[in-house]
C-alpha cells in the first residue's frame, strides 16, 4: 500500500515529493484497471489545478487527491447515490458541509466514487454501473464491501488519500475491513449529515476510509471540526473487553485464525483484554422486528421517487426499501423507545470498559461472481449482506463509535479488527486504535 | 389573588407569618369549595410535616404549598393522569425528576392535581372526577382549562403556590389565561420529561403555574436546574411583534378589549411594537394534515392499555388517540422533517424580534353546562377546543418558549397575555414579561 497523507504531506513538505506528482500518480491510478468501476465521475482537471494551487502545502491535506462518494452534493454536480433513478435530477446548488470542510483543508477532489444503490447493503454491488473489484484479491474478482465500495477502493489502491463516505450499518468498516485499509465510523452527531442523500436518518454517520490511523484522525478533525485529545497511555492503561455475543459466531477461517493471532499478539503487548458477554445484543432482532430504521426512513424520502421511477432501481433495493411503506407510525414510534431503552441498558452493561474489540466481519470477501445481480444469486446475496453487517450495525444502534483496522498477515486476504464503543467515545477509541496499530504493523 | 411565593417567603423570613400558618391556610383553601374537584389525593399531613421542618426556611420554597399534576410520578403513589384506566397501575418506584426537585428545594406538596384525562384537551373537563370550577368567575361554573385544570385552580384559589404541570399545545398556558394567573412553557428541552405519563414525546414540556412572573423564574430555575440570566434594560429596550395571522381572529369582546387596552397601555410605557405577519402560521393545518404528532405518539403509548381498558376512557379521548393507529411510519417520518423546515422558515421570518404578543386564548373561559361530558355536546366542545388551542399550540410546534399573564380588568374574566419567542429564547421572554407585569399592575 502507498503511504498514508500525513507521511505523504511530511514528505511534501520537506520537498521528497510535489504535490503536482502527487496528483498526476493519484490520476494515473484513478485510470488504471484496478480502478474499474470506481469512479461515476472525475474531475482530474480540478485536482490538478488544486495541487498546483500557490500555498497549498500550508494547508492540513496540501492538494493530495480526496474522492467523495456519489452521496454527496457537490456544487454544480448531480448526486446520484449509485442510482440511475436520479438521472433527472438537478445539479447541487452548494457543497454539503462535509464536502466544504474537505476543500477548505486543501482537497484535490479526483471524482465521485461509486456505491451501493442509495447505500442500501454492505456487499458493494452495483448493477447499473458495475461493481469495483476487491483492491486486495488477486485470485479472482472478489466484492470490495459496500456501501462505500468505490471510496474504498480509491483508497486502497492510491487513486485517493481520503475517501468521504457513510456509515448508517457498516458501510464505511465493511469496505475498509475487505480492502485492508482504515475506517471510522464516529458517533453520528459529531458530523454534520446535510447535503448528503439519505439512507437512515436516524443511523446515518458521515465519515471517511484512509489508510491509516492517524489518517482517520485527521479526516475526523476536518470533518467534525473539533480537535481529538490525544493520551499518551500504553495500551496496557485501557480495559478492553471481547464480545462473545453473536459477534465470534460463524468466523470463516481466515478470520478466525487473524483474529486469535491478533489477540495473542495484543496480549502479549500488555493489552488488558477480558471476555464479556453483553448479551443485550440479542434483543436486537426483536426490538427491529417491525422493520428497523432504515426502511421506514428510505421509504419516506424515496416514496415520490419510487412511484416514478421505481422500474430504475436495482430489484434488490426497490423491495427492501418498499418494506418501509407497511410499517405504521406506532411501531416507528415504538421502536425509536425501544432503541433509548436498549442503549440505556447496554452503556449499564458496558461500564467498566474503556472498549471493545470484534471481527469487523466475519467473513473475507467472497467472489463477485457468488452475489452478482440477478434473481438466481438473491439467496446468496441477501445471505452474505446479512453477515457482513451483522457485528457492525450493532454499533449503529447503539449511537456509537468504532473504528475497523487491518488484521490480516501478509498473505492473507484482508481482516478487519472493529475498536468500538458507545457514543462520543471517540477519543478513547482512536487513541487505542493507534496504540493497536503501531502494535501489529511491528 | 393572595401574595405570590417570593413575597410569602420574604414575609417568612422576617418573621411575618409562619411556615405552619402558610401551610394551614393552603390546606384550608384546598378543602373549601373553591377546590372542589381540585385534587385526586391530598397529602396533607406531610405537607404539614414538611412545612415545620427544622431549617426550611432556608431552602428556595420554605416548606409552602405545591400541587402536583397527576400526570408526574411520586414515590409510592400511582400516576393515573386523571384516567380510571390507570386503576391498576403500580405505584410510582421513585420521584420523577420535576417532583425530586421541588421535594429538594423545599416543597410541601399537597396533593395531586385533577386534569383532563391524559392530558388530552385545552378544556379542563373530566367525566370520571368531576370538572374543577373556574376559580375567576362567579356568574356560574365556568371551566378551568386544560389540561392542567386542578394545577391552574390550585394556584388560583390559594391552596398552592406553584402548580407543577405540563403543556404539549398549552396545558400550562391556558389555564393560566382562564383563571387570571401566570403559567410558563419553557423550551421543551430544558427540563426532563420522564417520569410524567408521556401526551407526544415530541412536544412535552414539563413546566409550572405561579402567581406572578418572578415566581415563574423561580419554579422554571427549580425545573430545569439553571439561572435565568436577568436584564436591567427596560422594556422600550425590545423590539417585540404581535403577529396578525390567525393569532388575533375570532377575539371575544372582553379578549378584544383587554387585548386593545394592554397594547395601548404597553405604547405609553414605551414598548416598541410593530406588526408582523408570520405567514408561515398558516402552513400548520398542512404539515399536520396527516394527523400530528399528538395523535400518533399518544396512541404509540396508549395502544396496549386501550385495547385492555377502552371502555374506561373518556370516549372524546379515546376517540382522538385512536386516529393515531392509522398514521403510517412514513407520513410520522414526513411530520417530524417538516416540522423542522417549518422551524428553520420560522425562526428565519422571526430575525430582528426580540419576542411576540398574542392573546394566550380568544376567549373568556365558557360555561362547564356548554361543553360538559355528553355525546350532545361534543360539537361544542371540539369547536371550543380548537379554538383554546388554537394560539398556543403554534409555539409547541415551533419548539419555542412562552409565559401567558394576566391583563384583564379587575372586572373582567380573566384574559392572558402571551409573551412568546423561538427555541432557547426562555430568559429574554422572562425578562420583558417581568417588565410587563410590572407595567400592567400599575
Amino acid at each position: 500500500m502507498r503511504p498514508d497523507l500525513l507521511t505523504t504531506r511530511h514528505m511534501l513538505r520537506t520537498g521528497q515529493t510535489h504535490p503536482v506528482a502527487e496528483i498526476e500518480q493519484a490520476i494515473d491510478t484513478a485510470q488504471s484497471e484496478r480502478c474499474q468501476h470506481v469512479f461515476l465521475q472525475t474531475t482530474f482537471d480540478e485536482a490538478r489545478a488544486r495541487a498546483s494551487t500557490p500555498g497549498i502545502l500550508a494547508s492540513p491535506l496540501v492538494g493530495l487527491a480526496v474522492s467523495i462518494k456519489d452521496l454527496f452534493d457537490v456544487a454544480g454536480q448531480t448526486t446520484r447515490a449509485g442510482s440511475i433513478a436520479r438521472s433527472d435530477a438537478a445539479p447541487a446548488i452548494q457543497d454539503s458541509p462535509a464536502v466544504a470542510q474537505l476543500r477548505r483543508a486543501g482537497a484535490a477532489f479526483v471524482g465521485r466514487t461509486n456505491m451501493v444503490e442509495f447505500a442500501f447493503s454492505g456487499v458493494g454491488v452495483n448493477p447499473h454501473f458495475g461493481t469495483p473489484a476487491n483492491a486486495c484479491a488477486s485470485d479472482a474478482p472478489r466484492i470490495p464491501g459496500g456501501s462505500s465500495s468505490g471510496a474504498a477502493v480509491s483508497v486502497a489502491t492510491g487513486a485517493a488519500f481520503i475517501g468521504l463516505g457513510s456509515d448508517t450499518g457498516g458501510s464505511i468498516r465493511i469496505p475498509a475491513a475487505l480492502n485492508g485499509i482504515v475506517g471510522f465510523k464516529n458517533t453520528a452527531r459529531l458530523v454534520p449529515t446535510l447535503g448528503a442523500l439519505p439512507l437512515s436518518s436516524t443511523l446515518d454517520t458521515v465519515c471517511a476510509l484512509t489508510r491509516s490511523v492517524p489518517d482517520a484522525i485527521l479526516a475526523h478533525e476536518l470533518l467534525a471540526q473539533r480537535q481529538v485529545t490525544r493520551s499518551p497511555a500504553p495500551l496496557s492503561a485501557y480495559r478492553l473487553g471481547v464480545v462473545n455475543t453473536l459477534m465470534l459466531d460463524e468466523l470463516d477461517a481466515t478470520v478466525s485464525r487473524a483474529w486469535q493471532r491478533t489477540l495473542k499478539t495484543l496480549r502479549e503487548a500488555g493489552a488488558r483484554i477480558d471476555d464479556i458477554a453483553l448479551s443485550g445484543i440479542n434483543d436486537l432482532p426483536q426490538i427491529q422486528a417491525s422493520g428497523g430504521f432504515s426502511a421506514a426512513e428510505s421509504y419516506a424520502w424515496h416514496r415520490d421517487l419510487l412511484h416514478r421511477r421505481g422500474q430504475d432501481y436495482d430489484p434488490r433495493v426497490a423491495a427492501r426499501i418498499q418494506r418501509g411503506a407497511a410499517m405504521s407510525a406506532c411501531d416507528y414510534i415504538e421502536l425509536q423507545g425501544a432503541r433509548r431503552r436498549w442503549i440505556s441498558h447496554m452503556e449499564a452493561a458496558m461500564q467498566g470498559f474503556d472498549a471493545f474489540l470484534s471481527p469487523t466481519v466475519p467473513m473475507v470477501a467472497p467472489p463477485i461472481a457468488e452475489v452478482a445481480p440477478g434473481p438466481e444469486r438473491d439467496e446468496a446475496f441477501f445471505r452474505v449482506n446479512a453477515l457482513l453487517l451483522r457485528n457492525t450495525s450493532v454499533i449503529n444502534m447503539l449511537d456509537g463509535c468504532a473504528i475497523s483496522l487491518p488484521c490480516q498477515a501478509p498473505d492473507e486476504l484482508p481482516v478487519g479488527l472493529m475498536v468500538w464503543a458507545g457514543a462520543l467515545r471517540d477519543d478513547p477509541v482512536l487513541n487505542i486504535a493507534l496504540q493497536i496499530e503501531n502494535i501489529l504493523q511491528k
